[in-house]
């Protein structure tokens, strides 16, 4: 049978896109296309998690939230420590892994998503 | 500053989670593993693409819909073939680009999602 092979994009809808697209490049520094998005290259080790989750799934914040996205960092703590000090809703939580570090953080629509340091070399 | 560098993971919640985890089990070939996802390693080549959309883009669906999911197919036509023998929802426009080949359809909750065959090589 065909089968998927990979996560070739995952676009999210905006109340105000380009308020939103604003926020993610001056927070999360996503160098945003003309086009309002961006493409990230595969690197070697690396690889997408594409889950479904269930109804009460508290994992992807509010109830109202349909779905979460989970963005590769290089050093956590820097990133949520740069987050904080520009005044976003940050969990205090972080979660060490086998599979690396995560944290969890609110944008400028309500929407959580997910910070993630892979292991070295993945 | 701190960058994020890529797409880790997306997690769809489900208004029945075990019934859309065997819809894309049985439909688009994922392999879920016990936890309900699955972990696509990448590629030389590859790339996912992230972007945010205004509220009332047409691409995402349904104005109710807040995210779209592209997977990657080697053989669009053979997917979308067989996702029309299984009676599933496929839309009869396939876009021909230079970045690839793009296809849709719905899923059992009613999610449109993108099927795209990128170029050889990518």
């Amino acid at each position: 049978m065909e089968r998927v092979t990979g996560i070739g994009g995952v676009f999210l809808r905006a109340r105000d896109g380009e308020a939103l697209r604003a926020w993610y490049a001056e927070h999360l520094g996503v160098d945003m296309g003309e086009w309002g998005g961006k493409q990230f290259a595969w690197t070697p080790g690396g690889s997408t998690t594409w889950a479904i989750f269930d109804a009460d799934a508290e994992h992807l914040g509010e109830p109202a939230q349909s779905s979460m996205v989970n963005y590769r960092v290089t050093d956590l703590d820097a990133m949520l420590a740069q987050l904080r000090t520009a005044g976003v809703t940050v969990s205090d939580e972080v979660s060490d892994t086998d599979y690396g570090r995560f944290g969890w953080a609110h944008d400028i629509e309500g929407n959580k998503f997910e910070l993630w340091q892979p292991p070295a070399g993945e």
